[in-house]
């Protein structure tokens, strides 16, 4: 069939808070509400990247209450009572039923895509490309995921393995299965063996099949998806002054808190694959940061004020207003802002939010 | 003789930037003028530590001209019109004639102490016996050079060749020759042969032996130094209107411009060595002051707000009132200031002045 015939929609999820990117984020001012690459924030280049295929008017953004304000005015093409605030965070399986209610509410013939708001994902026409062929997919009945060819044998990501090629498209596979974050010998198999992409957390479904989906699988959250639907339906919709109260109540009642892979993903037959043809990072550290950034001849990034001498390899992202020095130092992190200043070798990247949870246990609020 | 039987005078060198110090140390409030150890500046402490030999009102202090107010407001003990602006730093020989001037206008007996303001020594009662030690062999007419036992094969400082013991005092060595800076191989040598000494740039001398001395192989700057002296004897001396400029027109035709060492020491048959019974550095980069600060179990010297997971042998200097976080970090420095953030491998802390060098060439004086 034909994608420009059915009605397309993007739920974001934009919640979060980011603490593997401290000290530049914060919880008052999470990775995906920064321009951590280029000038605009993350979550704006992810509407942005849409827009030939999902105009404004059919996104839907799904983000902690807190960070509803802040949205809003990052995304002035959104109809604001498009924005939502999820009360409580209670994983993504609640948060695939809240947005597949709210478009059902709307247009229950749509197809929908649920994308987190912190991908740096390029060039765009190969993503909207890929976008295209998973609608399609999902247009026969299909879950679709998202798969990332392997680079490396990542061990923080989760994988998929790749059945049969699906009859009806050259570049869509069923999943055979999911597959946890595996230990690094199991990792190094998947990438040698070719059929194992990472999980990207990016879906396609029409708005019926992850109800359905729900309903066989996660029936309690179904319900209550369903009643947000009618909510949704009802008075002036989500703009409506008791919408968010009404949702407050319903979601307090949400019992299946769990996650779309675990909850939907790995429990239902119709499950296929889209392998990604686009460049993809979750930019899940500083280190992945300096990744998609581009290197000078050394293999520095460099964002802000910088002398360095004898330095290379290393990511220094100084926007604290101060000059950063370096001085013999190899695959080194140095982030610098107005209150606290990182400075973490490269390949320990991940444990940054050690810190973060150890500032939290010393009580030092103003720096979280 | 009993040293208590002569006047003993101290003449204090607080001039110099200490580019290695940098971003700590800046031109307007260099090392000296900082308190890098403990509470008192490294200033302060030099004064301090002579107290109980030396009282403030028998201590002068050379130093830049633009520093003479700070010295003053850091040293109120000592009488005003004994800090001493040179007017312009010609070098440790025409600095030694100017105290040595000084003094010889009010103590022509004096025997008179040498000292850099920058350096920590201690315990002070060890380097006070010294410095008793040093002017009973200074009384005999000796040119006295402190000499440091090396720990390590140091090629940054200048060396001194122990000759034959003073008959006259079991801790007193004639200097049977001095030598500049050696190279790696030749310093090893010398840490071995074990009888020769750092020369630490302190030195003790009778005023009446370094005038002859300076009259014997500086002639056109002792002749500059008498002037000085007479200026510094008439009227109301160095705390007179005219003082200042007189001084001026006088430093101004000085033409040896040159270190005490060259000019003076290695010239002279008169020249004794007393091996240093106390702790010293001279801080000569942040690696020598992570050497002086109290280490953790880890080997990290920590000054400031810092946290810190899986860092070795690290020195965080952070006055910049923000938290500095290390993370998987050996053998680094960081010093954080409001203005610059310094990231160094400990092994090339010596560079740190080629940075301050090329911030000064691009123009970045707010830097310096």
């Amino acid at each position: 069939m034909d994608s420009q015939a059915v009605t397309l929609y993007a739920q974001i999820l934009a919640g979060g808070t980011g603490t593997r990117l401290w000290p530049y984020s914060r919880r008052a001012h999470p990775k995906q509400l920064l321009a951590l690459v280029g000038r605009s924030t993350m979550l704006q280049a992810t509407v942005a990247r849409l827009a030939p295929l999902i105009p404004p008017a059919n996104v839907f953004v799904l983000t902690n209450a807190e960070y509803i304000a802040e949205v809003r005015r990052q995304l002035p093409e959104v109809p604001p009572d498009q924005v939502i605030g999820e009360p409580e965070a209670l994983g993504t399986a609640p948060a695939a039923g809240l947005g597949a209610a709210l478009i059902r509410a709307r247009a229950p013939d749509a197809t929908l895509f649920m994308l987190p708001a912190d991908h740096v994902i390029g060039p765009a026409t190969a993503f909207q490309a890929a976008l295209a062929q998973a609608a399609r997919v999902a247009a026969d009945g299909w879950l679709v995921t998202f798969g990332i060819r392997p680079t490396e044998p990542e061990t923080g990501y989760g994988y998929v393995e790749l059945g049969a090629r699906l009859g009806s498209d050259a570049a869509a596979y069923r999943v055979a299965r999911f597959v946890e974050k595996p230990d690094q010998a199991t990792a190094e198999q998947y990438l040698a063996a070719g059929r194992f992409l990472w999980n990207s957390g990016m879906f396609a479904w029409t708005v019926e099949s992850i109800c359905r989906a729900m309903a066989n699988h996660l029936p309690d959250l179904a319900a209550r998806m369903t009643e947000i639907s009618t909510l949704a339906a009802t008075g002036s919709g989500t703009a409506a002054p008791g919408f968010a109260e009404g949702m407050r109540a319903i979601w307090s009642r949400v019992t299946d808190r769990t996650t779309i892979d675990y909850g939907i993903m790995e429990q239902s037959d119709l499950v296929a694959c889209v392998p990604a043809t686009f460049q993809w990072n979750d930019v899940g550290s500083w280190a992945a940061l300096g990744d998609v950034l581009d290197a000078d001849e050394a293999g520095n990034v460099i964002v802000g004020d910088h002398v360095g001498h004898a330095t290379a390899h290393s990511l220094v992202f100084a926007r604290g207003g101060r000059l950063v020095v370096t001085l013999g130092v190899d695959d080194l992190i140095v982030v610098d802002t107005p209150d606290a200043v990182l400075v973490c070798r490269r390949e320990v990247a991940q444990d940054v939010r050690q810190i973060v949870e150890a500032l939290s246990q010393q009580d030092r609020g103003t720096l979280l």
